[in-house]
């Protein structure tokens, strides 16, 4: 088979910008969802027939990791994937997506089919744009977006009003903010694809409205796709954690309600039980909590 | 004259590499001072000897840019540098990190030591190291460590013990802690070549070490070099500046005692009359306050 890498790569930015427009008009509208689901079976047909999985040395216990890889051309590996959550199979699930209808899934299968969603984009990526890191990160905002904004019913703002009583009224920017209307909570998440050392920024920033508007009145949900790092040259995956960090965070700068995860770090898993405990869960199960997130409770 | 620009690098590097030994054995030390004082004089006369200086169109209003660029071989340009601060004269008074004495020199001068002296490294650094951040960042962190402690009498840390009353003790990472003392302040002092939107960290740290050891107990005194923004294709240079932002955060993460900038930028200066007042001031000034921050007023 003769393979147009140029080609490939063209139309997977042509889809990308879609995906961003659509989102941008109206992240929680069908058109995204077609717009998304285009661009990931796009993505994992693009892997499928022109990568092989290697497999990585894991240095994280009880996960097993691979990248993805060119067969022909270049040597170029993908960021690390998960074994057990990546699933070619996951394709056939898409069309919930389109539905909106996540929740139906089982959650095995739910966890699956949002972890390959998300990798889908990121490693065609990796393979097809060298150094890229900003629109991986953008694809990720868009998937987020557009999630949170069916499971809530209403688009999000990226930036806040501070401070009205003031001369000049200031905005806070931030990642996404949901306002589903008076008497609820409103929702402030940030997403990453990883945190690393910059987690303290979420922190700073759910402090600023808890300042500016009190306690309570933000309920701040922070949602990350992995905390791995693969090693290019030893082919070593880590997961970067700094768990002890975070307990402090959360104690002395501002609590977060949740913390999800497409492959939660063992280290910040066992947060849960941690004093006080912190909640990082796996994204899947945002879908079930959605009425009591509303709830307030 | 036949220029070995390699020869150079090397040159350069064996004292980045030593300054930073002196500076990790002891940051305060006569040996600390030299391998400063030794680096800067070989990065000026290499700026003198094989750079001109190329104007730069300055969008922030009275202030000069340039930038230095290799007289032969590669068009490669430096880094933004302020006309009126950046001075080879001033190599005239780097004996003064050699006694200690920067408060002789008068205001205007010192100004132009601490901004040439900063200046040197990190330009030298930019036309022979290709995309090297680190290490001029560590230069300036080696250079606001030694005079800091030369003016505390004391060496930094990088880490505070927090949290002592649980099983396990933990620490925070931080830029440097100076403790001068029981019944003194302590000093929280992060560095930084530049902030932009990294500066929410600052204000993060200050409130968890607010939070774990009570109000007032650390002071916190951000030192940053300039915030502005050279553009290599339209050679204009702009400063990034957020003040609404910093405002939202000395209010509601944690207040900062000082902002010392080598270079200050216009729309952070003007904090200094905001409500509430901040106090950014040129770093030359922190020679004079040295005895009221020590005093804790």
């Amino acid at each position: 088979m003769r393979i147009d890498l140029e080609k490939i790569q063209a139309d997977l930015s042509e889809k990308y910008e879609r995906l961003k427009k659509a989102a941008c008009v109206d992240a929680k509208s069908d058109n995204t969802a077609k717009a998304l689901v285009d661009i990931v079976q796009f993505s994992l047909q693009f892997l499928k027939d022109c990568c092989a999985p290697t497999r990585l040395i894991s240095k994280v216990p009880d996960k097993i990791y691979f990248s993805f890889s060119l067969r022909k051309g270049r040597p170029k590996f993908s960021r690390s994937v998960n074994k057990d959550l990546f699933s070619f199979n996951a394709e056939r699930r898409l069309h919930h997506f389109l539905k909106g209808s996540l929740s139906d899934i089982p959650f095995n299968e739910r966890q699956r089919l949002l972890y390959t969603t998300a990798m889908s984009y990121c490693c065609a990526s990796d393979m097809l744009r060298t150094g890229d890191q900003k629109t991986p990160a953008t694809f990720f905002e868009c998937l987020i977006g557009h999630l949170f904004a069916r499971s809530f019913g209403v688009n999000p703002r990226t930036q806040v009003e501070v401070l009205r009583l003031e001369e000049e009224s200031s905005t806070l920017p931030t990642d996404f903010i949901f306002d589903i209307g008076p008497a609820k909570p409103k929702f402030h998440v940030p997403v990453k694809t990883s945190t690393r050392e910059r987690v303290i920024q979420v922190f700073a920033h759910q402090r600023v409205l808890d300042g500016v508007h009190g306690f309570g009145k933000f309920t701040g949900i922070l949602v990350c796709l992995t905390e791995t790092k693969l090693d290019h040259k030893s082919k070593e995956v880590i997961e970067i954690c700094v768990p002890r960090q975070w307990n402090l965070y959360q104690r002395f700068i501002a609590p977060m309600k949740r913390f999800y995860y497409f492959d939660v770090p063992k280290k910040y898993e066992n947060l849960t039980k941690g004093d006080p405990p912190m909640a990082v869960l796996p994204f899947a199960k945002f879908f079930e909590e959605v009425p009591e997130l509303i709830s307030g409770k």
